[in-house]
């Protein structure tokens, strides 16, 4: 079994506000520092199970699921229960239990961030 | 030493009409053959070299740049060429050469849409 660690979302604290990293790659290089966090952002979609689990969080109705409502993607719950947790690790979801379920939503301002940064006709 | 293979990019045709995939992530599920593209996609820049190396060739004055403008990430020259390579079969960078030099500029269209999917404000 492989340790896992929680990565801190990429979210820069600037003057007490909330701020997303990093600005469009087209703008400027990336430090070392930024790459590493962006790259573990990008490395949490880059399953395709854990792709379509996200996807399926991001677009299901009240932009939240629990894993009842998402777990038709061929792999066992276990399994499915795993990638959530990566997602989640990762800053991209965001979890709540309510009762029985664990419940899952997008974390809009992570996933805006990387957007962003991948949107190269801003610049 | 593992084989590697060509990625097509996330491009279908549609009437003639090159559109690339795929809607935003809370317009609809993912299917699982554009969830294999799109990881493979993300895959690319899941690795903070490839990621500073991908923000140097795009920030580059003129949009383009050639190996000996961008090596300067700490690691060797074949590990950069190696890298540039995976993200050419991956569809983000295109390359061309001319002279000694091989030109590495960013691929809009891959790029745009991959920031696409992920912009969740459109819909």
């Amino acid at each position: 079994m492989s340790k896992q660690k929680t990565l801190e979302p990429p979210i820069l604290e600037a003057n007490g506000a909330v701020v997303p990293c990093c600005p469009p790659l087209t703008a400027a290089e990336l430090s070392a520092e930024d790459a590493e966090r962006m790259a573990a952002m990008f490395k949490a979609l880059a399953d395709p199970v854990r792709l379509r689990l996200f996807s399926k969080v991001a677009s299901h109705p009240g932009g939240e699921a629990c894993v009842c409502d998402i777990a038709d993607v061929g792999v066992s719950q276990p399994t499915v229960s795993h990638h959530l947790k990566k997602l989640r690790e990762a800053g991209l979801l965001t979890s709540e239990r309510r009762g029985t379920w664990v419940y899952y939503a997008v974390a809009p301002a992570v996933v805006a961030a990387m957007s962003a940064m991948l949107d190269l006709r801003s610049t």
